[in-house]
């Protein structure tokens, strides 16, 4: 089904919308997309501003008008839009593990892996940080800090998927799309699974295989 | 009501561990509380790391010893046992608002007050990123730009509170509980409210009057 009456700003290589496309696609759904490059500074043009004055993408503009952004909301808007299959958790226990492992493919890995990449990339030498604000020159000792604690994500991760084949509650949620995405941008900076990640890298063939993937 | 069959895992100065606190005191909740003092490497024992191996804090210990890290996967899993009042969005577009708030809080302010302050205080020398892992050598232009841009956050801040009482669905959500936390935390590194903030020095305080910011 597409939501044709909504628009979902987007970048198709960026890590982020592809969260929401992915999870989209998990739904059976699509919204028509709008691209916006970031890496040209799209994000920082009036035009853009005047959607999301943060300057990030995804957004989703609803046919209302009313808008929203962070690839998380975005996502937990449609799961209460369509809520199968539950990608979110069903009971106490499910919603509190299953946001656990999100955040921490969020924080340990994405924001990680970001801050390596926006801080060493050269189109991105004055805005080290994302969004519409004050020039941030690149730290480099920030882009290391971020390969090492990307790698040490990496190893955790291969710890973790020892004892599951998903993140949380048995089964492939919200959680596996971030560590999924987060895989394929760690290799931006450098970072892949090696012989000493086994499970990661037979995670990551388990979840490429889904049709979400090339969404 | 008190829920003398788990255990939280806290920080009564920390800003993380705050949220839950008052999270539980607004559905009328409380947890016995362990205290873990992170300024002290406590959260660096291998006591601690035997309940939480990323050395963080909030952890909720379930009756069965389950475990729960990450305030808001923690906040979820009690939202779930305790609906009400409710903090996280009740139809979709409540819960997307909600979510995206909070974020937003958290990325545009807690991230970068976090930065700002562990970049820069002498006990987080050698632990510029929170938790267990490698040593993180404060980086102080990563303690400038996470004040540069914690007071892009105030201020955005004040222009988003010109139009509304409460951050999101027109009522006192999660979203308010991250955003008086960070102001909070904000004074740690000198960012306050100031006479070009009035819409958020008034939300502020009227936080502060309600009970659960004592929590």
């Amino acid at each position: 089904m597409r939501l044709d009456d909504m628009r979902l700003y987007d970048m198709k290589m960026a890590p982020n919308p592809r969260r929401v496309r992915m999870f989209l696609a998990e739904k059976g759904l699509a919204v028509p997309l709008v691209e916006v490059d970031i890496q040209a500074g799209a994000n920082l043009s009036p035009e853009y501003l005047a959607v999301n004055p943060r300057g990030v993408v995804p957004t989703l503009v609803l046919a209302d008008g009313r808008v929203l952004d962070e690839s998380i909301a975005i996502c937990r808007y449609v799961e209460a839009l369509r809520p199968e299959p539950n990608l979110f958790g069903r009971d106490a226990f499910e919603i509190g593990e299953i946001e656990q492992w999100q955040r921490r493919m969020e924080f340990d890995g994405m924001f990680n892996i970001a801050a390596a990449f926006r801080n060493s990339a050269p189109a991105y030498a004055s805005r080290g940080a994302p969004g519409s604000g004050p020039e941030t020159p690149a730290i480099p000792a920030l882009a290391e800090r971020g390969q090492l604690l990307g790698r040490q994500w990496l190893d955790r991760l291969e710890e973790a998927l020892a004892t599951r084949e998903w993140l949380a509650a048995g089964r492939f949620t919200v959680a596996d799309i971030t560590a999924f995405i987060c895989l394929d941008f760690a290799k931006w900076v450098g970072l892949r699974a090696g012989p000493d990640h086994p499970n990661v890298t037979a995670y990551h063939a388990r979840i490429k295989a889904r049709p979400s993937a090339a969404a």
